[in-house]
């Protein structure tokens, strides 16, 4: 199974929300431990590119930050305001 | 089952490998068919941002791009050379 058969499967719930949604996962596998993270500031960064492209406040997204000894993973999950009717 | 979950389940095989790979997913869920798409843009500014933190060059990275009505995905797998030892 592919990431991108994942997102397929959590599709219909979401479309029945009829909201839009972004989310972004950032997944670093390490060969070695000691190394130093560059996800939690890549976060930001990745924040203001998106921020070019779709109106968003700090309050609609949440991030998720996991970590051991091999792998760390980013999530962010966004909604996407309604836009006004024009 | 999180997307969190997913990326552990598919660890065992990459640890197997000892290498260091970056995997960048961005899922767009929208609520109305005929918007513009971002997405292909979005694209080179996460490369662009990446590419501040590891040294990647264009060979190393494979794109996957999906899209139907309602979501789209982009999917960025990066393989990071292996540092030269100091």
């Amino acid at each position: 199974m592919s990431l991108l058969d994942y997102f397929k499967t959590t599709k219909p719930n979401s479309a029945k929300l009829a909201k839009e949604r972004l989310q972004i996962l950032v997944a670093h596998e390490r060969s070695e431990r000691n190394q130093p993270s560059y996800l939690p500031q890549l976060k930001q960064e990745l924040l203001n590119v998106i921020r070019k492209y779709i109106q968003i406040n700090q309050d609609d997204i949440s991030v998720n930050f996991e970590s051991d000894d091999e792998q760390e993973t980013l999530e962010l999950n966004i909604v996407i305001p309604e836009q006004p009717q024009s």
